[in-house]
């Protein structure tokens, strides 16, 4: 059986979808899900449930919310910790609050029935192990049946509780506020914007700091599926703008992408984090072919985590603009104390070091200068891993190619039994990394991180993400992608294409 | 030697690209067209020329526009017919100006240094067969080296003509206006809007008619290459809003986009056409991999002639927006009066018949109800064509692909030498269809024109577009594609699927 993704959350059976409840307690991170626990595909909607201490290792806690007796499914939401117990709802049986502040955590999610979506709260008893459903449930019914997906924080300035929740269908995103998590006022309403496709879902609305500046502006994901371009499935777009704890205003008229591969979906942001740090997890599927991609026991990983900021990019050599940088979070902690980094072998066949945890789970890092020279040959680097030593012919490979004249890419994850169930999965993901100024060059930047059956790469700083799952046929699957072959152009000389070697495990 | 496509232009040799200079004028249609006479890729920028009476079969005509003395080329632009000879270019060599006021062209065009675009017009002394440049060129130069692509047009409104044109780099188009098209004044800027990519190129602007009503918007259009999400490279984003002379207001935060295939880039419409009609054509092509297509004599071809229209279309069961509508000009003219529409045979390879003129051209319409049935059964509509009757083993094919559950559909060119030269020619293009209400029942509706080396799909009526190139090895490129095959699920009824073949050469 295959052992899966070790740096990436999966769940022990089932069907995960989208990352809910994310929220930080105690020094503990929770991560809650859309799990099916019985069978391989969605439906059957609980709130899975597990914490980790780094973000990477994971221990599977007991199921946080199972369907209404009356049938109506946990779809999703998010979680908050109601400190100052404005809910009311942290009494013990004595009718005393309990002393953990930090424990008082509250969900908020979606039930759904075939004709009513409702937004509906659940608190927890015990510092965040079990959770009660709140008997006045739901806290919001305005007779909609595609109306979800609510993500809940604190406005400081307005001293309110503030819900951002799609009106799918609506393509609208609706934002509510409320001072105890029950009593809720809708006060203003936001889209179409950007792209269309058919439904707009799991809205995020977060603030986050603008590098090596003193200032901040507010986020706006919204998440697009079916229709988006990416595949005829799911993506997710955002925007950037200001928020007055009532209405959200663009500070353009850009629609940017969160993602440019194939796999990543609605993201949510922890809450309850020191710092301002401003972390997100998101699902590392597209529902055009989610339920077909090869799977044993489990179906359904989520991204790696990732710490997120703004950051003023070039767009070309005239033109700056924010742009979302992402970054996987503490890659440091992932690395393996044992290992050292190694060069990347240029236009042969070769084998990663033997003595190395390499093969599965790696983090590579390359950056290369792009010189004008470079930039009128057309001419391509090519990176591809595969298991077996027959890197060009083995069918079964990763690779990713990028083009020095103009800063195209591809990230290829070749022929695959999931290719040939669903031709919605496209082999190939093809975008545009320019290159940018890193230490008075043009430099193009890639980190890749590689964790058996997803590839996440990280060009220009955490500037472009594309994220891409693959699915080798499922006797490969065990197999460490532990040959590779690196084409450079003859004249592009490589600063650096060190492989990091991770923890399969990473340490307690 | 290719016969190559005879619906659309392609010149007679050397490299073609954006369309230019778009104008009727004495019932003539004109072609201008970016155009490399000495290679098979772009550079040494001219303006050739063709003219038309009914949009389809072209006469060439002597080169328009020859790159300066000084090395300037001639970068893309438009013409309007300046009747009332508001630049009083229009004077016989005894100062009387002609009588044939629909014969007064005037070409706007950028003159291209390495460090230099500049705004700049030629007239022509003979109704519209040669031009002659301007003495007192520039008319605009604001010392920007990225400024290219005047689209001009007459806003009777304000008694003005109005120029947009591309700060290709900044993101922005500008707008600029004239009483004389020779003195030009910056009124506003519009951008950076919708998606970035890394440069926007080729805006249009022209009002449109609301289908079914007595109202009407304008259309802001903008070309994005190198860097949209479509092969890395080209494609074209619009925006609906109100123009009142000086300023571009969009109604709306959405980025909508023009053609899903990926081959459409740079599309401008028609100046001087009578009933307020709006005629479009675009270039069929994607710089992702333009100069690598497999080619002979020439390299580049234009779209089918489009007529747009707009139209309020479902999104999904609850929303509406107001969506760019294109179908194929005049098809009726296309059809050969001496072959009738035949139904589509099912589950069997089967072969156009041998008294048709089919095979290479023709116009395929289908209309196929989607019922919930259907849709939950995840299956797929699948029509392939070939050139030989190994429809479904033959690696040179052109398939379409639709899933009644979501609309996810794709167009696949099969395995072609332009893939193997060039990685960035992708195989599949994956975008999505949705069902819409036709006679009171959900739908998708397909009209394929097909004309050797391109296909256009119109899905629903021409509310969403798909343009894809197909280039199979040389040797096969006059072989016809009389063989198909089309798969549809049990369920599904076809309501009809009728090809109706085409000319080969349009009577005139």
């Amino acid at each position: 059986m295959s052992t899966g993704p070790l740096l990436h959350f999966t769940p022990k059976e089932g069907f995960l979808n989208d990352p809910n409840g994310l929220v930080q307690s105690n020094g503990l991170w929770h991560l809650f899900f859309q799990w099916n626990p019985t069978a391989l595909e969605a439906g059957n909607q609980h709130w899975g449930h597990a914490i980790s201490r780094n973000l990477y290792n994971w221990n599977h806690l007991p199921t946080a919310l199972f369907p209404n007796e009356d049938g109506g499914l946990i779809f999703s939401g998010s979680a908050v910790v109601d400190k100052h117990n404005t809910s009311g709802l942290f009494k013990d049986s004595h009718g005393r609050i309990p002393t953990n502040t930090e424990g008082r955590i509250v969900l908020i999610y979606t039930t759904h029935y075939d004709d009513l979506e409702t937004q509906n709260i659940a608190y927890s008893p015990d510092g965040g192990i079990t959770f009660i459903k709140y008997e006045n449930n739901p806290v919001i019914n305005i007779n909609e049946s595609q109306f979800r997906d609510p993500k809940v924080f604190w406005h400081e300035e307005t001293k309110h509780w503030v819900m951002v929740v799609a009106l799918a269908q609506k393509l609208r995103i609706a934002i509510f506020r409320s001072s105890n998590l029950k009593n809720w006022e809708k006060v203003s309403e936001f889209g179409p914007a950007g792209l269309l496709g058919i439904q707009y879902e799991c809205p995020d609305l977060f603030r986050l700091p603008i590098e090596n500046t003193e200032d901040h502006r507010w986020i706006m994901v919204v998440s697009i599926n079916p229709g988006s371009h990416i595949n005829g499935g799911s993506m997710i777009q955002y925007f950037i703008g200001d928020f007055d704890g009532i209405t959200f205003t663009p500070i353009d008229k850009i629609a940017r992408i969160f993602d440019y591969g194939s796999d990543f979906y609605a993201a949510q942001t922890f809450s309850n984090v020191p710092n301002n740090q401003v972390i997100s997890i998101g699902w590392a599927n597209n529902w055009s072919y989610a339920s077909d991609v090869p799977a044993k026991q489990y179906r359904g990983i989520m991204s790696c985590p990732r710490e997120l900021s703004l950051r003023s990019m070039p767009v070309n050599s005239e033109a700056q603009e924010l742009v979302l940088v992402q970054r996987p979070y503490n890659t440091e902690a992932l690395k393996h104390p044992l290992s050292e980094p190694y060069p990347l072998a240029l236009e042969t066949v070769s084998e990663f070091p033997p003595t190395s945890i390499c093969g599965t789970r790696f983090y590579l890092c390359a950056t290369i200068p792009v010189s004008a020279t470079d930039s009128e040959k057309l001419e391509f680097m090519r990176l591809r891993w595969s298991a077996t030593s027959d890197v060009l012919g083995n069918k079964q490979y990763i690779e990713l190619g990028y083009r020095f004249s103009d800063g195209a890419v591809y990230i290829d994850r070749g022929s695959s039994e999931a290719s040939w169930k669903n031709p919605m999965y496209s082999e190939r993901s093809i975008s545009n990394l320019p290159a940018i100024l890193i230490d008075d060059k043009m430099m193009v930047d890639f980190g890749i991180l590689m964790d058996q059956s997803v590839v996440e790469v990280y060009g220009n700083h955490g500037g472009k993400v594309f994220t891409n799952t693959y699915h080798f046929s499922e006797g490969s699957e065990d197999s460490p992608l532990k040959y590779y072959y690196l084409a450079l152009p003859r004249a592009a000389k490589l600063v650096k294409a060190n492989v990091l070697p991770l923890f399969t495990k990473v340490p307690k």
